[in-house]
């Protein structure tokens, strides 16, 4: 791997970190669905893989910005992220609304983490003065947000209370 | 690992899986408190170590609470996010603006999946009414979350644009 020497480096490296998180998201999406018992949840990941596949296409155009090719980097965190996801759906066998609530903190972790590498580069960019590619990620880390919000609203109203009445 | 059936299993497992990353975290910042050049940034490392220990104290009055003995589990994403942190150090070698704004947003990135997890096993207390666990989890979420709006600034005020003259 490149050595990072400069603000630009920074952003390059996280710019593939980002887009080997986001294919490998795309991935774990439909098996997300596909385990979710409440119908609401299976569209809502559903529809994020739907935008997940947008924001693929907004950081290729970042990568053409930039002159270069579109390219990843293993990202160790949403491999892990994504283990722990797996994991939990190994340990809560049967679709069940607790399996639901885990689910949804699983996804939750998983859009934090975007929120957290979105908003880097967002400052990055802004700080050296890259306004070409503020606007798309903008674009993507207010999605991100938004997600995170209708999982909240999801678990508060819905799903958290069956989980705890199952008990 | 014990079968997740409840909204209580659910709220042990992930107990455990933030114990463990708490205790990985305790033992990263040291290290990355040393390789930051910004002496703001060495504090607040510093600061969130003590934090870190009194946050890991609160974890172990929350098993205390639910009667169970203090244990971690693998957390995936967190040796993920803290071997991410490490890779950028190797790349970043010497101390630099530069180097100091990828150490932010490393932090940053723990942060996320710190409020993700705080954030949903305080949903899971209030959704069970277990109200003696619900202070303690949101008095280490909001120091997250104010830690990390410690980190924004420090980032945008300071670092960042030196990293960006830098290049």
């Amino acid at each position: 791997m490149a050595a990072i020497k400069s603000i630009d480096d920074l952003f390059l490296h996280t710019l593939k970190d980002i887009y080997y998180a986001e294919r490998q998201i795309l991935k774990a999406l439909p098996k997300m669905a596909k385990a979710a018992q409440n119908e609401a949840l299976r569209d809502a990941f559903t529809l994020h893989r739907e935008q997940t596949q947008g924001q693929i296409e907004r950081l290729q155009q970042v990568f053409e910005t930039l002159g270069k090719r579109a390219q990843g980097i293993t990202c160790e965190a949403i491999n892990g992220l994504i283990e722990e996801c797996e994991e939990l759906l190994e340990e809560a066998k049967e679709p069940s609304p607790v399996r639901d609530a885990g689910l949804i903190a699983s996804a939750q972790a998983i859009e934090h983490y975007e929120m957290a590498r979105y908003g880097a580069l967002v400052a990055w960019a802004k700080a050296s003065g890259r306004n070409d590619t503020v606007k798309l990620l903008e674009e993507t880390l207010s999605e991100e947000k938004k997600t995170d919000s209708l999982l909240n609203d999801m678990a508060n109203k819905d799903i958290n209370p069956q989980a705890a009445k199952a008990a």
